[in-house]
């Protein structure tokens, strides 16, 4: 295996396992979790949920793959805090989201070779990456995985 | 620069981006926070830091850098829950392991070459690593990196 595709491998296998670990804590949640606080007084299941749909679809506009599918999760998940009063959508609709939010960028993936994931994603100017090449596509990967890391953690805490 | 030294560039920088932000965290901890619960009835801060200390410097051992420098947290941070009544240093000792643990990984790794950071680390078999390239020490750099990420997350459910 030559060693450029290694690195995406490693880089996609340790968002995969992040996203398997949430897929399964969420589908078992019960109404009670999804609406519970995280601990007293923070951020509710559902919200961070939505909140990781939002700032997943939107790696489709930073990486460059196309359309995001739900911009509209913006204003309650990522532009103001929970328990601010934005519509969110119903839990079989985030759930649905989810779902297709990363099927969405699992198939987007498959289409990327190996020298796409080393060109510069699309929040950073040619300038700064010019003197900075880490700041590419399998570097939104890496950071949205400890991203999703952070926020698994405090999901966890609403299983008993 | 290497597309290899660019990969361990990306990797580090990740390691330390999550390890900064803990440390900043914990740095402006007071003792109640220490000593607070992440949650009611979870794990406190103290065990949660714990916790990652004896984790990364086991590090030592899996990638074959050297011996850890404290193994006697074992017991108290990762053999067994919080609040089972295991001896946990003080606080000020903590701080300070934290310190000396990250320090001595950071001029472990500035010893690496790229070369050693794609060779099979010490908790896998020679015959899963020719079979899974991916399982090598660069890989358990990523996962720990993830791992703090979880962990940091509900470490910030003690910040006010």
């Amino acid at each position: 295996m030559e060693t450029k595709d290694l690195f995406i491998d490693m880089a996609l296998k340790a968002w995969y396992i992040q996203l398997a670990r949430t897929s399964e804590l969420i589908n078992g949640f019960t109404d009670e979790q999804w609406w519970g606080e995280i601990a007293p007084g923070r951020n509710r299941g559902i919200y961070l949920v939505g909140h990781l749909i939002a700032i997943h679809d939107a790696m489709n506009d930073i990486l460059g793959l196309g359309q995001r599918l739900h911009p509209e999760l913006e204003e309650a998940f990522v532009k103001n805090p929970d328990k601010t009063g934005f519509d969110m959508p119903s839990i079989e609709l985030l759930k649905q989201y989810w779902k297709d939010v990363h099927e969405n960028l699992s198939s987007q993936f498959q289409k990327m070779d190996a020298d796409e994931w080393f060109k510069k994603h699309n929040a950073v100017t040619e300038e700064l990456f010019a003197k900075e090449p880490t700041r590419n596509k399998l570097n939104v990967l890496i950071n949205r995985t400890n991203h999703a890391a952070f926020h698994l953690g405090q999901l966890r805490l609403l299983k008993k």
